[in-house]
């Protein structure tokens, strides 16, 4: 079979492609034409839109389709890095140099890795096959997920909407697996709120404290009426919510004076027993019983992009799950811990599941993967695509 | 009694010579010539140390004393001044208007209305008693208790000391009284001490909040055990010690990291219960009863220059009460209330007591004092003068 044989070395060969084009965001510097240029020679019909937005860089987006019929699957990921950090690389993070069985660079895993791993996959798939399959394929790409993230997915997702465009399932290469290829596969995320409080005093000296009202005593109550209990228990498939502060700033300088305000900053990361709506509805009851008559403050909760969602485990994640156990021996767990990602904004559009390379170095110095993780996950997208597309 | 007709136009004139020299500190402008002039004309010997310290304004201070007998009894004060502020003063503050019975200006309150009248009262006692009366009168004056306050009474009093001064009694002609002339002498200061509280923890992700340890919660119980419970109900002279936090600061901008470490300051003053280091132990302690081995902290206590203490109420005390009663009508409460004041270091020298003018507008814009009030303390500091320089 030498579309097996060709794959995982393509996979390298892009993984080292991308990694050199240093496209820290807002930079692209090359890493979409390696993305285009591979799914082009393939036969993909390609769009390069830019999105602009006042007060951030214009970022660049690349969308991709082969074929009009259904089903659509869709490979969905970032080209763009985080900058590589004070930290010294063992090897230069922008050259992809390969030591011992691992590559070395910035976006390694996360996850210029992932995408070659995508484009190695499809471009053995049609090989393998031809592009008379039953369905099509289609690649979101974008260089805007580690900034901002304004000119990035969200956008991209509403133009390709716009266009007409219909997906029905999306694998989203972000590096899922803690510390073994194929432990992990993200089925949904946690959502994300963050509120700022706000405790009111009256600024005096210290000396003369009931000419006063210190906020801090306050702010140490409502804080602590926060914290002092879980919001939930965990559901079936998320841990439980979690608050945490964030920051507490008073910026008094002056020791013999008591301040007028004082100001703390928190981060609930919550599940589906949770909108965005009924957990601030939930903290604002929280501190207003905490608060009494005796603490004045106000809350600020910011607007939340980020709600918590899941992808009901069903055939496609099934699938998915079988091509991992075909090829690591592994039975991928079924997650919704960690961060947000782009998936937030793709399950709007079709059911998306996350599942890339070991993530364990991602952001880091010496951000690295194995070869053979490269090899297997694109075996992995292979299977996936292959079983996506059944031969009629 | 053309001294006692006298003496009021003295003090009103004095303080007006004072307020036109603007001797915001570490400035002097003049002030402490006005001073020097009025008592080397009624026969004192004067010394004008300026004492310096690295890092610090050299500063001027004034020595004068008159007689080499005892009792000794000193007059102290500040000529130096806050600066006039960013309002907008309705007579210029370093005009020195008399308005409506009012005199307007910086210091009129805090002190130069104060170092007026004791001078107009020296004044108006020398020439209604001549020089020979039996002790003596010394004035320990300095240009520096507004600001860092270390080439000030401190240095002054080592200096005097140096020189074999002794001293009997003090008078610090601080503005202690909240609203009316009379109402309150200050027999003692409550203690001050700043404490800086600094809790460990391990940055991370907010999403992942197990691989980190947030330093917030940890600092949440820690500051609210020191607020829990009151350090003590007070004491015979003193209103109970007392613990404000002055901030808390973390300064962490990004709403998904945990931060590493979180710190917050707070300030006690304390009664006579308490020594610095009593009360230090006792925060240590109420602190690692709260963080048991659950919370990582630290706690950096300054040195504290400012203990608590007490003047004794006993003849002194009882005799500026008397003189006080005898001009105003009203029965000085015995006061410990309030900041600190260079009384702090004067009571290892000699038993001090405060008593000035009228405080209310202190350190604020259209800083003023009632001219009858100038006349009144004039006449309160002679009465002083002779009751404790009897007529043998
Ligand atoms: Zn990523
Ligand atoms: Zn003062």
């Amino acid at each position: 079979m030498p579309a097996d044989h060709h794959a995982p070395h393509a996979a390298l060969r892009l993984a080292q492609d991308l990694i050199r084009c240093p496209s820290v965001t807002p930079e692209d510097r090359g890493a979409l034409d390696v993305v285009a240029d591979a799914l082009r020679q393939a036969g993909f019909t390609i769009e390069r839109p830019v999105f602009a937005e006042p007060g951030f860089p214009d970022t660049p987006n690349l969308f991709a389709r082969l074929g009009d019929r259904s089903p659509c699957l869709v490979f969905a990921g970032h080209t763009d890095v985080v900058p590589a950090g004070e930290g010294a690389w063992r090897h230069d993070p922008f050259e992809g140099a390969v030591v011992d069985g691992m590559l070395y660079g910035r976006g390694a895993a996360d996850m210029k890795g992932g995408i070659a791993c995508m484009l190695a996959a499809t471009l053995a798939f049609l090989v393998d096959r031809g592009p008379d399959f039953p369905g099509s394929i289609a690649f979101l790409i974008t260089g805007d997920e580690e900034g901002p993230a304004v000119n990035g997915t969200v956008k991209l997702l509403d133009w390709a909407r716009a266009r007409g465009e219909r997906f029905d399932h999306c694998v989203l290469g972000e590096p899922t697996n803690p510390g073994r290829l194929g432990e992990m596969i993200k089925i949904g995320r946690r959502g994300s709120l963050t509120g700022k409080l706000t405790v009111l005093g009256r600024q005096g000296h210290v000396a003369y404290p009931y000419k006063a009202e210190n906020p801090i005593p306050g702010l140490l109550r409502l804080a602590s009426a926060l914290v002092a209990e879980p919001l939930d228990g965990g559901t079936a498939h998320f841990d439980a919510s979690n608050l945490e502060f964030t920051t507490i700033d008073v910026g008094n300088p002056a020791t013999n004076v008591i301040p007028a305000t004082a100001r703390a900053t928190f981060n609930v990361r919550f599940n589906d027993d949770w909108t965005a709506e009924s957990l601030g509805a939930e903290i604002r009851r929280r501190l207003e019983q905490a608060a009494g008559n005796a603490v004045r403050f106000s809350l600020d909760l910011q607007p939340s992009n980020a709600p918590a969602f899941l992808t009901r485990p069903d055939g496609f994640v099934d699938l998915v799950s079988e091509a991992i156990r075909a090829e690591t021996g592994l039975t991928p767990v079924l997650s919704t811990t960690g961060g947000t990602s782009d998936a937030r904004f793709i399950k709007d559009f079709c059911p998306v599941i996350e599942f890339g390379l070991v993530g364990e170095t991602m952001h880091q110095t010496d951000e690295c993967v194995a070869v053979a993780d490269l090899e297997r996950l694109t075996a992995i997208y292979e299977r996936v695509l292959k079983a996506y597309f059944p031969v009629s």
